[in-house]
């Protein structure tokens, strides 16, 4: 007997819908927010992932071989690599700024975890560059990545409530590296221990208060230090830190921002993103009372273009993986039904084609099946009873049920107004068809 | 400066497109014939792929280990294994029959060649079990067999005339594996020598004369056995196969079959495809010229649920790739241009927002694009003047063109009509909805 690998799923089709049904939120989002869709390679060369991550994540992932000349593989363990390469190979062509989405597996070569699987969908959406800016106003530039930043917050936000999620079940949680920076300096720590610092606030929740004292003293930062920085004004969503003056990037970050999307934003000292490229504004998803892995993360990334050979380009982008989102939607009882899935996404059968059992009908099934299908219907048929044919129609959602009484006779049963008329075999298409 | 492993691709959005054109053809189709997605995981143990073909197949894989004690992977060359291991474990609790399709990539560890890469898109449809049937009647479980393969054929004619080729353009050529072993038998081959000989009617329409003369003699077929194994009625659309009483089992699978997919059928006995697995009908879909390689191919294959744990279970199935069809629709001049695949697809926007160049309307356009964005509608803004804005509308293909007069005032150009009217920004969403 044989099993999927572990941390893999097989997805059997009420399963794939449910993917289904988040991705298709994923995706209409990002083209109703003017992302245009791109994908590459499931395998680069190792060292597409090195440059970026240091060989350190060599264990993470799914690395090997072919042939004895050529170079070494990985399964990609993350999308903005390829984005990078892809993007600075065309740099010059591409629109400024060039917005792009991306939404297929990755793989991490992990023990799995709850939330965290070998095998997992995730979605991105990058703006790269950014629109025309004033050079002669001196916050220009900055106003021109607050207005991405924006944009980018904008399309998560858009895409949770599109899927009936509220700012009551999950919180975008910010922070600004720049920020960050600042108040590090300000408690004395240089830019020689910022990356272990840094690491150690990225680190901080899941660690027991006694593991984090401990550390914190080995880092050199005192526990009076380390409440300055993750001090917290008494109002924490966005416009209260505005208000508060925290930090003039993230006023302008919110500045501009609708109130129904302000609501979703919470300032958080502790989000850092631990990745050491990060250069500006930091973001994280999580549900709200602290439940499960983040849902999705990304910031600001002005200095990754340049490191794969393109022009210096500032970008902003994020990640989402369809694992935690699911677990949230199904804590929340926000993922609908198997049928209501279906449905939703116009899987529902057109018609199903069942015979009164005589002869004749039995020999026009196939042909009348046939011609719906030619005609882009969605028919099935059935080699039931026609009782227990109805029963699975209204339970697959099907819109009509086509009783063949004959060779050229039928009976056309409206699944949803239960109304039921006769009609002759050429005219079921016109019967059939969506108006 | 870094570059996609060879035989990969990077697809930047025109490209995505044309690829999401042609599995939009796929997916609706599928889903019209009465078939159900599924998916699993991109790499499985290795053992999973030798046990169908082979430890052969090995060379032709991407494999690689992970950690100490565990097993050997490789990703996926094909989702048939997958799909047998899927329906294997849960057989008995599955409908009979059991109708799949599935869209992913797949990867080979070989050379690239014209319509041959090492990660492509494939599409698979399979109908595994058979609808009930009378057991007393002797050919029951044969006409059960042919109906179901007769479905499956439907499905890849109805997809290729979707896209808009014609049976002018492109050809299913058939044959039976039982019918072949038949005339092998009849021309004296036996069991012993059946393999060989069916890897050289697979080989003989790309060796060259001489050479098959040559290992044909070696296989120890003369050249009078080799013309009556490879004879064809003199008319070769599949009605003719019937007349010339060529096969029971050929004329049960063009007998109910309506004449405008009977029309893409052609008789072909050098259609054998290689592997060892097949049991019944074969058929490849081939450029009518015989340009290119085969666009599909797929059979029937009942022993290989069975191989796979589960219980004894007729199937039949068929892939078809990305890479050959889209070489023979842009050959033929059957891709759409640009922007009419991003219309199919409905990727072009609802609304481009542009400002008529006043402080208020600039500082109205974020709030505008927002509310249009979170009522669902794919708004973009326009950093341009109001005519290069139009221009980029209409290249596009945007419904409308939305020019902001001031805070609370905006026109709506219909691009379709050309019409224009004034409105105030709260009426926005409603004027430029889809009705």
């Amino acid at each position: 007997v044989f099993q999927a690998p572990t941390g893999t799923r097989d997805f059997y089709p009420a399963e794939l819908n449910r993917l289904r049904y988040v991705q298709d939120a994923w995706r209409r989002t990002s083209v109703n927010h003017g992302f245009e869709e791109i994908d590459g390679p499931t395998f680069e060369h190792l060292d597409l992932y090195t440059v970026k991550s240091g060989e350190g994540i060599v264990s993470e992932l799914f690395s090997f071989e072919r042939f004895g000349g050529e170079k070494t593989f990985a399964l990609r363990p993350e999308f903005t690599p390829t984005l990078a390469r892809m993007y600075a190979s065309k740099a010059a062509s591409l629109p400024k700024p060039t917005k792009w989405f991306w939404m297929q597996n990755c793989y991490r070569a992990e023990r799995p975890q709850r939330g965290r699987l070998r095998e997992f969908c995730q979605w991105n959406c990058d703006i790269v560059g950014l629109p025309p800016f004033d050079a002669n106003d001196p916050e220009g530039e900055a106003r021109a990545k607050a207005l991405v930043d924006r944009e980018l917050l904008s399309c998560v936000i858009d895409m949770l409530r599109s899927i009936g999620l509220t700012h009551a079940d999950v919180r975008v949680k910010f922070n600004s590296r720049e920020l960050v920076t600042g108040r590090l300096r300000a408690i004395g720590v240089g830019e020689d221990r910022e990356a272990k610092v840094l690491a150690l606030i990225d680190a901080s929740a899941k660690l027991e208060k006694a593991e984090l004292r401990q550390r914190l003293e080995a880092a050199g930062v005192s526990a009076e230090a380390w409440d300055r920085l993750m001090a917290v004004p008494a109002v924490q969503d966005g416009v209260a830190v505005l208000e508060h003056g925290l930090d003039r990037l993230v006023g302008m970050l919110v500045d501009e921002m609708p109130d129904e999307d302000c609501d979703w934003l919470q300032y958080d000292p502790g989000i850092v993103r631990g990745l050491a490229y990060y250069t500006g504004m930091v973001f994280e998803v999580h549900e709200a009372s602290g439940a499960e892995r983040a849902i999705a993360g990304g910031g600001r990334y002005d200095k990754l273009i340049e490191m794969f050979g393109g022009p210096p380009t500032p970008a902003v982008g994020f990640g989402m993986g369809d694992v935690v989102l699911s677990l949230v939607l199904a804590d929340k009882g926000k993922m609908p039904a198997d049928a209501e899935v279906a449905r939703k996404l116009g899987l529902n059968p057109d018609a199903i084609v069942v015979s009164n059992g005589s002869a004749e009908a039995d020999g026009a099934v196939a042909g009348v099946v046939a011609s719906l299908r030619r005609a882009g219907l969605h028919a099935r048929r059935s080699s039931k009873k026609i009782g227990k044919a109805m029963q699975d129609a209204a339970k697959v959602g099907a819109r009509f049920c086509v009783i063949l009484e004959g060779a050229d006779k039928a009976t056309v049963k409206d699944m949803g107004t239960q109304g039921q008329e006769m009609c002759g075999v050429a005219e079921l298409v016109g019967r059939v068809a969506r108006q």
